[in-house]
């Protein structure tokens, strides 16, 4: 499933939109979004300082009105998150919840009182990325006791291994963790398990004008062969959604088809 | 490292030069792959019909007149290999053998009494792709065991997966089973192995138009974050040479740099 990651209100317009309490610009950049092949909507309220219960009420009403696609409320303010929740008209997934104690106390819960699917981070108890694979996959397990405590069923949670930025010092080692994790973890779960990795993530600090497609396409397509079931994307990175689609087909178990691509890419050579 | 498939004699420019023995066409296409970002060639002669031997040493030493790259001396027939070796001033890389008798008895001991490096292709004893990965891996223990028993050290045999196209009716499962290969193949052998793909056949037959590259980008980065250690590709492909070095940053230990992935590509969207 791909995920668009561009609704953020961290963008001017869609800002503006929050404090104008005008769902025109949402209606615009969501249905931009489905034309480009978006399958789901992340609502990205960011951390919602100033009125978080109406912002994300606000963007949730909004973007249900536009569209039929299911949608994730991406916030870590649990204000924000139950306010979401309560002004959903169709079930949403939360994005999401990690060890941090505030998390588990205050996120968590929405998800197993209201029977909704949420988003699992594979940080530790500080919110911070655990320096190797092994780092994940316990907080993995973790993550799947902590639910069980609270009386969410497992098959609820989708695990995200958190993309790391290349530009980290130890960006590249730290991606083929994430490779290495999303491989083992249904092993280590001892189940199927779904999961999500925000790509964006990679390339975050990239220079303008590298060419952030190309590597964002190759380590899209090394994540869906590890067994990655969906991803957070910028659906307006057409290069990346070709590759997107491609992977889908060479990841199925259905006859290969070049129908199954969509259009052919306007040709680079 | 990247292997140019490009220079074939199946070519109409390449099949007259060689028919005049004019290297000037030799030489121009070895130049415009080396500027393509090719790091060896593939001089693929294919069956060689007419004059084998002839045919073989005109491209060798064209070859080698024209660039400093390793070269690979792809042929099935033992006399063009043979001739192939001959002609060579510098260790070239057989392409290559397999558990056919004759390829057994007549091409893997060119590359035991000349010390050469030489591809070994996971087919059975008739040449057919095996239907399964188990298939693929016990062609790869009886390709060692066939090499040991002639002299040759295993350290010299880069194993050839056998990329499928996909317009195979499980061409789908098949290219799975390859990337199951690449991973699994250490462990199976005991021991650290260079392996090289065919990447053209996998869109082998694909429409004219087809997004071709999307796909061969996608795979490629499937292939390396399995293992891969040389790919065999159209080197002008632009967009499939961009991923690849994509890749090549993705699975290296070096920090990430954008530096290293060549000039930027000219956007897309």
């Amino acid at each position: 499933m791909l995920v668009a990651d561009n609704l953020q209100i961290l963008r001017l317009d869609i800002q503006e939109a929050a404090v104008r309490q005008d769902p025109t610009p949402i209606a615009r950049l969501v249905r931009q979004m489905e034309k480009a092949g978006a399958e789901a909507v992340d609502l990205n309220a960011g951390p919602c300082q100033r009125n978080p219960e109406q912002e994300m009420t606000f963007l949730v009403r909004s973007a249900e009105a536009a569209t039929r696609l299911p949608l994730f409320i991406d916030t870590a303010n649990p204000r924000a998150m139950a306010a979401g929740v309560r002004a959903a008209g169709r079930p949403p997934i939360l994005n999401g919840f990690s060890l941090e104690p505030r998390k588990l106390r205050k996120i968590l819960p929405l998800a197993a009182d209201y029977g909704l699917d949420i988003v699992g981070y594979l940080l530790d108890g500080d919110g911070l990325v655990p320096p190797d694979a092994q780092g994940r996959l316990s907080a993995g397990l973790a993550l799947f006791e902590a639910a069980a405590a609270k009386g969410l069923s497992p098959e609820r949670i989708i695990v995200d291994p958190v993309v790391p930025p290349l530009s980290w010092q130890d960006g590249i080692k730290q991606q083929r963790e994430v490779l290495e994790v999303l491989r083992l973890l249904p092993d280590v779960l001892g189940r199927p398990v779904r999961t999500v990795a925000g790509l964006s993530n990679l390339t975050a600090g990239a220079p303008s004008g590298a060419p952030r497609q190309v590597v964002e396409s190759a380590f899209l397509a090394m994540m869906a062969s590890a067994g990655l079931s969906m991803a957070l994307l910028n659906v307006f990175h057409n290069r990346t959604m070709a590759s997107a689609r491609a992977c889908r087909a060479l990841t199925s178990d259905t006859p290969f088809s070049w129908a199954a691509l969509g259009p052919p890419q306007r040709p680079t050579i």
